[in-house]
Order: C-alpha cells, then sequence, then structure tokens
C-alpha cells in the first residue's frame, strides 16, 4: 500500500470484533492491483458508539461501507436511502456515499448465490433447497435465493417458529416457495431426498467445535450439493462426510468473497479481480489453520 | 505499508486543505522503518464539520491528531485538556488521546526552536530576536522562544496593533523580554543591528511569488542568523540575499519536520527518526519545486 493522501478514498468495516476479518487484505490487494488510489479500513466499533461514529465517517473522503455482526440491522435507521432487497431482507452488509447520500445494500445472499453457481457449475433458478438454520445469513440466503427464482426452499431450525416466521415473510413478500420443515430425521429425510442442494446456515462445525456437523450423514445422498457457509475451517465435518459419499461441496469462504465483490462494484463502479481475491482469501485461512494446529 | 487492521493505531491530520502535505509520508515512512503498527491519514475537513468528525475519530482506535489551518484555535473546545504552553499560545497542532481523554499541545515553536539550534548550532537561550509578522505561525515561536530563555524579542508586523498585542501578551505572561518595533526602515534598522537572529514569519516569498523578500537587502548584515518560515521553495529570497553577504540561513521545512518529531513523541511515547524524516521532506520538496519550474 501507499502512504493514503488527502485524495484515497476509504472503505471502512463497522464490525466488532473484527479481529480475524480477511477483508481488508482482499479489498486493499485488488485496490492496489489496480493502481486504484483506496485504501479499506476496519473500524471496531461498539453499539453505543456507532451513530458518533458512523456520522464522523460519512464527513470524510468515504466511499462506502462493509457492515458486519452486530450492526447490519441497526445501521439502517442512519441512511438516507435503502435498496430493495437489503429492506426485504432487513439486514445491510454494504453501504455506497454518493453526492453526500447513503444507501442500503444487502449482497450477502448474492455472495452466496454466486459463489454456489460458480463453484458447483449450476443455475439456482428452478432448483430446490433445504437450509439448516434460521440466523442472520439464512435470512440473507433464502431471500435472495427466492428473488433469484428458486423453485423450494425449505427452511428447518431448532427453534420452529423463528423458520415458520421466515416461511411466511417470504412467502408474503417475494413469492410462495418457502416451507418449514420439522427438526425431526423422519421429516428432514422425507423432504431432503427432493433437494437438489443442502445449505448449513447454522455454526455448528465451526472453529473449535471442527468436529460437530449438524446434520447426520445417513441423510445425505450422493446427489447433494452441499454447501457450508463456515469458512473456518474451510473443511467442516458436514462437507467432510459429503464428499465422502460423493456430494459436490461447496465452501463457505466463497459466499465472503462474492459479497465483497458485489460490495466493491457498489463502492467503486468497478469489476474486481475475484481470482486475486480467492488467492489472498484462501491463503489467510489456510495460513489461520496452521497456526492453530501447530 | 501493511495493509491495516483492528489493531492499526491511527494518527489523523485535521485541516483544510491538505493537498500538499508531506506530513502523511513524513510519518508513515517511520512508522514503517520502526516497525510501528501506525497509519497516518489525512482528512480534510471544513469548520462546519470539524466537531461531528473529531468526535467520531476520538472514538475510534486514534492515538492522536495534527492539526493544521484554519482549525488550530476552534478545536480546543473540543478538548478535555490543553498543555499550558498550548493554552498561552492559544492554538493547538497536536492531540494526543490517552484513556479516552484529550489533550492538545503545540509542538510548532518548539519545532522551530529546536531546527534553528540544531541547523544553526546555537542555543536560543539569552539570545537577541527580530520577527517580522504577526501571525498564528509567530504566536506560536515569539511565546516558546520566550519560554526558552530569549533575552529580546523585536515584533514588527504592518499591521502595528497586532504586534503590540503580542508584545503585551508575552511580556505579561510568560517574561517581559518583547518589544514592538513600527515597520519604518530606521526603526527596524536600528533594532535589527543589535539582534542574533532574523525570522520570516510572514507569508511573503512563498510560491508564487518566490521573487518577493519581506526585507530590503541592505537591512541585512553578516554577524545575523537568518531564519524562514516559509518552505516553498525551501531558499527563498530573503535566504538568497542574506547567504550573499554572509550569513547563516536555516530553512522552514526544519520547522515542519521537527513540530512532526515532537508530535510523534507524544502520540507513540517513541523516538522518531529524525533523519529519515528530513530525507523524505527534502525529496519531496526538491520533486515538487522540480515539477513547478518543468
Amino acid at each position: 500500500m501507499q502512504t493514503p493522501t488527502v485524495n484515497t478514498k476509504l472503505v471502512i468495516l463497522l464490525g466488532q470484533p473484527l479481529g480475524h476479518s480477511v477483508s481488508p487484505s482482499i479489498h486493499n490487494r485488488v485496490f492496489e492491483k489496480l493502481g486504484m488510489d483506496y485504501c479499506y479500513l476496519p473500524v471496531e466499533v461498539s453499539t453505543e458508539n456507532l451513530a458518533e461514529v458512523f456520522r464522523g465517517l460519512t464527513k470524510m473522503n468515504v466511499a462506502g461501507f462493509n457492515v458486519t455482526i452486530p450492526h447490519k440491522v441497526h445501521i439502517m435507521e442512519f441512511l438516507d436511502e435503502l435498496n430493495p432487497l437489503a429492506r426485504t431482507i432487513g439486514a445491510v452488509n454494504t453501504i455506497c456515499i454518493r453526492d453526500g447520500k447513503t444507501t442500503g445494500f444487502n449482497t450477502d445472499g448474492q455472495g452466496f448465490v454466486q459463489s454456489l453457481e460458480e463453484k458447483a457449475g449450476i443455475s439456482v433458478q428452478g432448483k430446490r433447497f433445504f437450509i439448516l438454520g434460521c440466523g442472520g445469513a439464512v435470512r440473507a440466503i433464502a431471500m435472495t435465493l427466492a428473488f433469484k427464482g428458486a423453485e423450494k426452499i425449505y427452511l428447518c431450525n431448532r427453534t420452529s417458529s423463528k423458520a415458520k416466521k421466515l416461511t411466511e415473510e417470504i412467502n408474503r413478500e417475494i413469492t410462495p416457495c418457502a416451507e418449514t420443515v420439522e427438526q425431526e430425521t423422519d421429516a428432514i429425510d422425507f423432504f431432503l431426498k427432493g433437494c437438489d442442494v443442502l445449505i448449513n446456515g447454522t455454526q455448528l462445525g465451526m472453529h473449535p467445535n471442527e468436529n460437530i456437523s449438524p446434520l447426520n450423514k445417513a441423510l445425505l445422498s450422493r446427489h447433494l450439493i452441499v454447501s457450508d457457509i463456515v469458512y473456518n475451517p474451510l473443511m467442516t465435518k458436514l462437507m467432510k462426510d459429503a464428499r465422502q459419499i460423493g456430494c459436490t461441496v461447496v465452501d463457505g469462504l466463497g459466499m465472503l468473497i462474492y459479497q465483497g465483490a458485489a460490495a466493491f462494484r457498489l463502492w467503486t463502479g468497478v469489476e474486481p479481480l475475484i481470482h486475486e481475491m480467492s488467492e489472498v482469501a484462501y491463503k489467510l485461512m489456510t495460513i489461520d489453520n496452521q497456526s492453530k494446529t501447530s
């Protein structure tokens, strides 16, 4: 990176904690490679200080923001405009500033879809999805899948009422393609059999619980594409199980990379270098995993 | 520079305009050479937005600030504490944040004194000074000289009432060493003869008015040390005249470097690399001058 000047446009990542975020390395690599005078800067901020920090930053030479946990919902009240998909999802992970106006977007779902389509070589249109979990990431993914023409989306969550609420929202606000599945072996087995893609949207399997899988291996069958939003470790227990029986597997890091690429386009109007972004991200995750086991 | 992380401490330069500031290059070079995880970032901000931007930044991972025109006086109202010299000068160019508390300092005068002492090989204590001009920089320089034991400080300004006001302040608040000199050839000639150091504290001679000098060459004598606060060009008309008749001359860039070095110590508690700072600053000014004449 070069020394920043007054002309250097900033892109700010807001969240807490941000200790292991790979986004600064990904974006700064692309800015450097493309000779763009931008600097991606992570700013850890508490919910209490979010308003003051955000307002100050919008008066600086800032092109945009990434927003992550725990601010994706709360940040919306400070924005001038909301993109329709972000409004439906009810969360923002990307903010652009144009002519002094702030607009919120959500590229998380789009990042997941692009990663899945690229890596599994499919189109999500007309496909049938089985999703485990019902947190913020699943909200973004399920709604984006519905927007993109998924034929069916089964939602299965430990707290069934949460899945039912999201099911109703998707069916009412986008298209009636969602259905709630109770978290019982027989029900999962029955509905999963008819699906093309299984998505783990829970955090089960994430470091330091690498030996946990959100699904009994016996319920998997080899025609499934299995995608995990967990990317630490890159190869989760669920993915290992799936690969053993012959499934195509898609790791969670792609979602992070493609949501970043979509955000990059929004901030800059420039096409990012996906290959560079992937290289940096996978290298960092590998180093990170090595340091944990050594 | 490395990609900034959440651990990277920021140092912010606040001012407007900041287009040609050399401070980011100077400080970032030293941070890099010393392996310190800091980033010096220039932030152009209007007086209107200063409060909001400053309050937001103090909630981020910021170690301190440099403050320059036009905010050196106005910024004081947002600070928790003021260093006594900064309070007397009535302007702040450096801010530290320790335990969430902001303290304002003024290292401009100290920067001038150190540069003069280093480059002319003298001590200011017991010396007699003749200062042209009466703006913010002269305020800081004259008050610091008085603090450091200057025997006499003559203040000569086009608007004599301003010089009289500063004279009274110095004599009342620090020590009775100051005297106002009317801007008339005979008076200047009479008092300048008894001085050790002549300081140009006006902007006369600054690019694009390189051929203007604040003082008739005939009034100079070879025993004088002649120091200019103008550093663009590095060798002003006044300095050229002075050098021709055999005076020791001290350029204005040293003041910038040493005020930065003093600020660096305050933000970090670490001794900066003056040699590196000088190398970067002189290189940039030379490039800058070449680009103007080509």
